[in-house]
């Protein structure tokens, strides 16, 4: 499998919130930093620049099935989101006020929405049920003549739910309402031809198939249009300004392409582990439950998140972490701010299992041994902190004596 | 001096639209990078992350003389302009709507404020001299009661004009209007001390100090509220969203760490180098203008603006490029778009002069020897292009009649 730096005696299970990047990926943008090149310049460094940059878009277009004109870079995957939504938004208000989405998007996209709503915009929630799922006939229910936007995320970041995202794009482009689609946790890990599914606006996280922070991607199918964020004059299109951060381009083009040649070997080793993993710890842990999909075609393979009874997430993180294992208690993006995540609340699993969850999210870099060792430790953990829960030892005691 | 990479046989004059990254930075944005850091997380690498996060605050206010809780990091200088002036206006135009500029601001920002005029703003443009330099004094002149917002830039990236910063900071102050400076091409070529200068809000430009590209910073100065344009949770207190690109702050700071120790050296050598190179241009070739201001304390030391008559800008810069030399014949940002740069026309310069132009930019790795090998390269560059031009040929022999 591909192999990354070492990383000494700590597991690191906590790729949804950052993953490695790929050191081919690192090198091709070290090589492109040391010396300056700007695709905006007129000489031999410039025209090197404009080659490279059109291999990039060449690269990525393949990886996601679109054409390259269809491509547009931003500083980070949150730009592009912010650009897709409200760009479509500022550009197509005009034609109806109403947008679609769901309970269980990333949070700050559900506060982009709250501020729409007070530049106008009417916003229906379509429902999930308890694994996190959509339910696409629901978009018909909801939709109407003033429909503009559907967005619909494709993976869910904290309990892995994948959505039937080809009937949710069909369904759209079927009642002629543009579909915006969070796949910052998708692209790397689920196949993407955007040839086959009506996407209109597509998010890509390079890092989430690791590739460098600092660049997003949103893809702009033909036929749809948007309002720049942060015009531009001479860089993609108008729709993002500044000049091309031409490494981290560079950068994401090399992670793409890794990732299409091991794309197969990846997914087979990564579910592999998820099902050993998850496995494990139902065997030797007790009244431990997954939240979210079960394992299989619904449940994105490096995510699984874990409610082990009576203890809490936060001392599951801090006692995992003095052995040396990297887990999170939430997605990155959330934990700060919130106990209970919006997720959990909207999928209707309740307090106690809410703040008890962990997520335990596996990657590319991910062993069979660190996920043996890991599930050891954390059979130790958990026993250790339940040893000191009084939740705990009521239950045990309540046991005997039915036991008795 | 700094060591950086080979540049082999070419000799790169094009710093102002890229610079090279120090070696340094690179090595710590590839350490953060390979293993993922993220500041959210709750385990020993998130620690470490806010932690190391904390010392690139500490290290970059250092640097700019502000205070920590003032630095937003964005996805580039751009993104960070756009959030100064439109973050700006969105939150206080409710108290005025009258804007000051200047009319060679970079491109894209006077666009920034065509838009806003939109949106019902009123611009006035502060008149500039022929060199550049924009009249304090005018400022007083127009602003009204209604004015919120004075927009000037440091340093001009085209023909290098300095403007008296200290003064319009002051006036902006004592009359109570917030001062925006674009510091994009001063922050890493004149010394900032934010404390003794009261800008507002100010931008800098990284890679502009070797730093990554991929990362912009605005500093807010307490007192002053903007609207976030990329809103989100935790990061930069809202102002920009998504999680923190660690690897390139923590490689921005390393850039400023280092600029620090060796500006004095940067600053004598730049110089020399700058007045070297002119001498020697304005000793051998005949009939070559100097675009902007003279050399000295009014001019960017990595700037030389110059016209040797009757020669085309565009024809020099790929003549020099064949023998492996970059120049530019205007800033990255706007050459596609305009063949007469609106820097030229503010400031007077006639179709001939802005035709014939190229911009020769200095940074920290020229050497002598690659200034004295340009000139000469340069020199016969210019003799080679005026054997073909009718107007060079003229003027000789009209020079000859009256030498007769």
């Amino acid at each position: 499998m591909h192999k990354m730096a070492e990383v000494g005696s700590t597991i690191y299970l906590d790729h949804q919130s950052a993953a490695p990047v790929f050191p081919e990926a690192l090198e091709i943008l070290k090589q492109y930093a040391i010396e300056p090149f700007s695709p905006s310049s007129l000489h031999q460094r410039g025209i090197h620049s404009k080659k490279v940059l059109q291999s990039a878009l060449e690269c990525i277009s393949a990886f996601l099935g679109c054409e390259e004109t269809e491509i547009v870079f931003t500083g980070g995957s949150w730009e592009a989101i912010v650009l897709g939504i409200e760009g479509f938004w500022r550009r197509n208000a005009s034609k109806g006020k109403h947008i679609l989405t769901t309970p269980i998007e990333q949070k700050p996209i559900l506060l982009l929405f709250d501020k729409l709503k007070n530049e106008g915009a009417t916003v229906s929630y379509i429902p999930v049920d308890k694994e996190g799922f959509v339910d696409p006939k629901a978009i018909e229910e909801l939709s109407t003549s003033q429909t503009i936007l559907c967005c619909v995320q494709w993976v869910n970041p904290e309990i892995g739910s994948i959505q039937n995202i080809q009937e949710v794009a069909n369904l759209c482009f079927n009642k002629g309402i543009a579909f915006f689609c969070d796949g910052s946790y998708a692209a790397g890990w689920v196949p993407i031809d955007l040839k086959r599914l009506p996407i209109s606006l597509l998010v890509v996280n390079p890092n989430q198939f690791n590739g460098p922070k600092g660049v997003g991607i949103l893809c702009v199918k033909k036929g749809f249009e948007i309002e720049p964020i942060i015009p531009g004059l001479n860089r993609d299109f108008g729709f993002w300004g500044g000049s091309e951060n031409l490494p981290a381009v560079l950068a994401t083009a090399k992670a793409a392409e890794i990732t299409s040649q091991l794309f197969k070997e990846k997914i087979e080793k990564v579910s592999y582990l998820q099902k050993l993993l998850w496995n494990d710890l139902l065997t030797h842990i007790p009244l431990i439950a997954l939240n979210g999909p079960q394992l299989g075609f619904g449940r994105s393979i490096q995510n699984l998140n874990v409610s082990p009874e009576f203890i809490g997430g936060e001392s599951q993180v801090l006692s995992c972490d003095l052995k040396g294992i990297m887990i999170s208690s939430g997605p990155s993006c959330i934990q700060k701010n919130l106990r209970v995540s919006h997720v959990f609340k909207a999928v209707g699993l309740g307090y106690q299992r809410a703040v008890s969850s962990v997520r335990i999210s596996l990657g590319i870099t991910t062993t069979k041994e660190e996920i043996e060792k890991f599930a050891k430790i954390y059979r130790e953990v958990v026993a250790k902190l339940r040893e000191m829960s009084i939740g705990w030892k009521k239950y045990i005691s309540e046991q005997a004596k039915n036991e008795e």
